[in-house]
């Protein structure tokens, strides 16, 4: 597949190397909407399949002002000291809104975006949840040829990029600030649900009381929710860390060994990896069906056509719909 | 069309006479996905296009708790005793997963639901919102061509069913509980912008001054958006009413009146339908596209081929995607 593209044929080998600077310069190819960098992007994803190794794929999930930033740097930084690459990607579908991406806050982890062995990239500014997640899919797939130990996927907690987060990671974990108990109510229940662990942060100071309520509160929440046959016993857990302190970092960081150790033993990892692989294949067939309505210059202007005539009354939505849907089978 | 249907040939003249069964008749055709029915209801409503006439349609939305049905029974008899005829439609896309529909309340609305005049018709149970949406504006269509007045549709205020509704409704208008003020940022911005009348219900006895300090909430809230072109002075508004006692529900409906009348003068009502006719057709074609890879018997072995491939690790999502999409258009 790479003869048909010399950039593909270039950063392949240093991308397997582990060069971040042909990474980055891949992940920027992935997020380019252009089609040459399109075949080139899906050239290059094409030729490093196989290459390299899993890494662990960690999801991060918080909403604003839980300290994600300082926590990612902290426990990043107790990754590299422990002798692993750790990537961090971040997914923010509502960033462009903003005008900046989450991680523009790459300047909130100045350590770790100095170190060598870490590799930070922020969110590429789309409004399109669908773009944004075949790049993060495909940035995963470069981390993972580059040779990193961890991919951390960062996102919001807002509308569904934690489901799609959640859909491409081997461990989902739900950074919490110390909360009032009426407040446990806040989280999405479908959220709590995708978690494997759930982390309250800010466990210092004046506010370590509250977190380690709100710790023992999220514990009493799990224990009410249906047991999963890829969890071992004890999981889905509750835990206080403080990015500030450090304290119970190095614990999560043994859990989710843990965790994804007992699902490599039984299955479950392999498992999850083909389903996750396979419900992004159905996606892309229904993102790529639809893009062709918007793209084709043909089928835009039949859809235009009839467009016009719904508006004008001349027909039906729905008989129109029947009489394009024909027009595209045919 | 008709030729081809004897069911619809039976049911067309039937509900252009305003026949309540025929009617009721119609709109199990048009909520049954077998293909039979849905030959049967399009050349129903296609054998219906054009006869009949527009109704007001009106869009509720309000969270459980709000006294929507209570709302609902005090407007619609309101209405019938101004000799008018209603529809009420409810469009509930979690209704499926509680079991019932909110509109099995049909029996909370007692006195509306006993009114010659009056048509009610609960939500379908379906977990698929693309489901819920046709049949609901064909029954819509169906009700407008059994000449009903006023058609409300009415929908619980979560997820997308009120990007839906509003856009196929002439006004909407968002039903709210009195509350503190802080409780005001519970409302989505979302579907605030969406409202062209915010009403508060419960204002009497007790809770009347809370629903008055609500209302200038709201009010206030609402002057902060930017105006709609589609808008008269003075709208969107918020107002007080009680179910209970009756108040305001007149003034309400004098408002919806004249909100209704400066668009019709104004042109903005056969725009705002031209261009939800347009939307649907869309929305119809996207969803026949996808439907194609579900149910057509060729296509889905073609998927399911693929997907094990996929997830077999024999070749990534993204490359299986591209052969799908071209196999498709082949």
């Amino acid at each position: 597949m790479t003869d048909t593209s010399p950039l593909a044929a270039d950063l392949a080998p240093r991308i397997l190397a582990g060069d971040r600077r042909a990474l980055a310069r891949a992940v920027t190819l992935v997020e380019s909407t252009r089609p040459d960098h399109r075949a080139d992007a899906t050239a290059l994803t094409e030729a490093l399949r196989g290459h390299g190794r899993q890494a662990l794929r960690i999801g991060l999930s918080g909403t604003p002002g839980v300290g994600k930033s300082t926590f990612i740097e902290a426990f990043g930084m107790a990754l590299v000291e422990a002798g692993l690459r750790v990537a961090v990607l971040a997914v923010d579908p509502s960033s462009s809104r903003s005008g900046g991406s989450i991680l523009g806050d790459k300047t909130r982890m100045d350590r770790l975006a100095r170190e060598p062995s870490a590799f930070i990239r922020p969110s590429p500014s789309s409004t399109h949840l669908g773009g944004v997640t075949r790049r993060t899919r495909e940035a995963v797939a470069l981390c993972e040829a580059a040779g990193f130990d961890v991919v951390l996927i960062e996102t919001v907690g807002v509308g569904q990029s934690e489901t799609m987060v959640a859909q491409m990671c081997d461990i989902f974990v739900l950074l919490l600030a110390p909360a009032g108990g009426d407040e446990l109510q806040g989280v999405k229940r479908g959220i709590m649900e995708m978690a494997d662990l759930i982390l309250v942060n800010k466990s210092d100071g004046d506010l370590k009381p509250a977190a380690t309520r709100t710790v023992a509160d999220y514990a009493g929440a799990l224990r009410l929710l249906r047991k999963r046959p890829q969890d071992p016993d004890g999981f889905p857990k509750a835990l206080p860390v403080s990015a500030v302190t450090g304290d119970g970092i190095a614990g999560a960081w043994g859990d989710m060994q843990a965790l994804a150790r007992w699902r490599r033993d039984h299955g479950w990892w392999d498992r999850a990896r083909a389903t996750q692989a396979a419900h992004w294949f159905e996606a892309e067939v229904r993102e790529g069906l639809l893009a062709r309505l918007k793209r084709d210059p043909e089928v835009r202007r039949a859809m235009e056509d009839r467009a016009e005539d719904v508006a004008a009354g001349r027909v039906t939505p729905d008989a129109a719909a029947a009489e394009m849907l024909e027009w595209l089978k045919a």
